[in-house]
């Protein structure tokens, strides 16, 4: 019978609070670097053990070389979406000999940093992340910790990183534009939390598309709703109770289109008649449903392949000539069968 | 700028080859045990770091304790029965301390084999596994390891492991009692392929289904098709170019379920009205949509937290005392809308 498996660890700050030594000279020590001699390497070493600094006792034995090991630290896996996604940079690392962690943090900002610590215990050699954002400390600690890493799908507008993400401002535009063009002018927004970049820079393009047609933006009309949709009828209920009037619905993803068009298919309503409803993901580009949404496609599998490319520079070292590794992929707009044509009902 | 971090590493046997000493003495050398003497751990590690032995340089550091890690070995993430879950061991993982890996095989067996061997290198403290089952070769190597493992939906007749499924055979007769309660009395099966536990107990609990009923089995509406559904259409194309009579689908998954309905939809067809089709997994207890598929509940969550607490169990040392630790769990008939009732039909 093993020891208990469940322990304690110290982090390089606690050893050097300790010891009296910095975190720089803590970290050398154990990594058993020349400059730091040989007696405070011992002292530092054996204060780590008593303290049961494991994780990087290991860290120090793989200055050898790579871990070979990456992390995934995404909201909730079992959104079709970050499925995808995950299972595409999954392939994509293994083919470069890489293993993946994954670590779900359902956009919960200690959870989030607490899957950071832990990969950072597990000497990832570098963190793909879809950050939560509601805070920025989390992006900070981590570019402090010197790990290379990539934000997917959300970036941050005051703090440098390397990021993908998809051109969510051009995406609510094609997604406005598209129900504009249809005849739609009363468009009920469905918006992630502004907070989220992908949130903000979409519903930036719903009102660049309705601003450009000289139409008024309806504030009515723009409601923040959490991306994840436990509880969503309760809120759906919420916003048809204001007797707000639209005809069509855009979404901030495909998930939170599903629950509103069943939302208001349990209330007696046909989309595609009474609504239109036009979401953002094309999770249908992997999944057969029977009945196809229109959506926004951000080419997810690009996105991700991407993402583990500047990754893997960054992990062998390469120099970005603009200093960050950052890409914008281009949306692409996907006709399903959930957007009525109002023109050429009121021609026929 | 670092080496490249693609490598071959070397097994301890590797090394002993080499070195001319045995793997013991090799393995002892490796982590610095005082029994060998300094001279020879001086060239025995020397050779190793030639030969790239870094992932078991990793293993000796971490004779100190656990890696707290698992991996889990699935089919396909972007499959939201896989997706889901994943969620929920990695979710029950990260609560017991542990960081989990991710290996999609698409059904493989040589990609089995390999994230077998990669969970190995990674020193994880167990694995949750399932199975392509295309062959026993790689459980049987699993086993010889002697590293802790549980099978998850799958299980083998001839090789005694833990193992978590569902009650797939009495799932396979649910659906088909379900059907055949409904007045349908051709109905045909879309089965994976039997080499699958999950897809041969399906069957015959179909079979069982029918035969109670002192109905005949007709094989031509059983057919194998493969678990992973791109291309799909063609395979039901064969099928209905056979012109075998059939008024309601029990399929393998509810992936199978949707493309089978998204394809008779495609062909003119209702389903819930000119074909009732009833699938398995329940997807939608995490997955909102607004069709309700008829299906079979396996309880996924129930499952997972079930494999993980039999994974641990074994990281831990428990014994069981019927040696395996085993569970089936029961299924549950969820009735959606795909189902017609033929009996009310004709009393109409």
């Amino acid at each position: 019978m093993k020891s208990t498996h469940k322990r304690q660890t110290a982090t390089l700050k606690d050893i050097a609070e300790a010891t009296g030594y910095s975190i720089n000279t803590v970290s050398r020590a154990l990594r058993d670097k020349d400059d730091i001699s040989v007696k405070t390497r011992a002292k530092i070493k054996s204060t780590a053990l008593e303290m049961r600094h494991v994780n990087n006792m290991i860290a120090s034995s793989l200055r050898l070389g790579y871990t070979n090991t990456i992390a995934v630290i995404i909201s909730d896996v079992s959104n079709p979406y970050f499925a995808i996604t995950m299972k595409e940079i999954e392939v994509c690392a293994r083919q470069l000999g890489y293993t993946t962690f994954i670590i779900n943090t359902n956009e919960d900002n200690d959870s989030e940093l607490e899957a950071i610590q832990a990969s950072l215990n597990k000497n990832v050699d570098g963190i793909i992340l879809c950050p939560a954002q509601k805070s920025e400390k989390n992006i900070l600690y981590l570019k402090e910790t010197g790990v290379p890493f990539v934000l997917l799908g959300r970036r941050y507008k005051q703090i440098e990183t390397d990021y993908v993400v998809s051109s969510d401002e051009f995406g609510g535009y094609q997604a406005t534009s598209y129900l504009l063009d249809h005849g739609h002018k009363d468009i009920l927004m469905l918006s992630g939390p502004t907070y989220l970049s992908s949130a903000r820079e979409r519903q930036d393009g719903y009102r660049r598309a309705i601003t450009e047609r000289n139409m008024k933006i309806k504030e009515e009309l723009i409601w923040e709703v959490p991306v994840i949709t436990q509880g969503f009828d309760e809120i759906l209920e919420r916003v048809l109770d204001r007797k707000v009037n639209f005809t069509a619905v855009f979404t901030y993803s495909d998930i939170i289109a599903w629950a509103t068009w069943s939302y208001l298919r349990k209330k007696g309503y046909t989309i595609g008649k009474d609504f239109s409803i036009i979401g953002y993901d094309y999770i249908q580009s992997r999944l057969t449903y029977p009945f196809e949404l229109s959506t926004i496609d951000p080419h997810k599998e690009r996105m991700s392949k991407m993402a583990v490319e500047f990754l893997f520079k960054r992990i062998k070292g390469e120099q970005s000539e603009s200093q960050y590794f950052t890409a914008i992929v281009e949306t692409v707009l996907v006709e399903g069968e959930t957007v009525q044509n109002l023109r050429n009902d009121s021609a026929g």
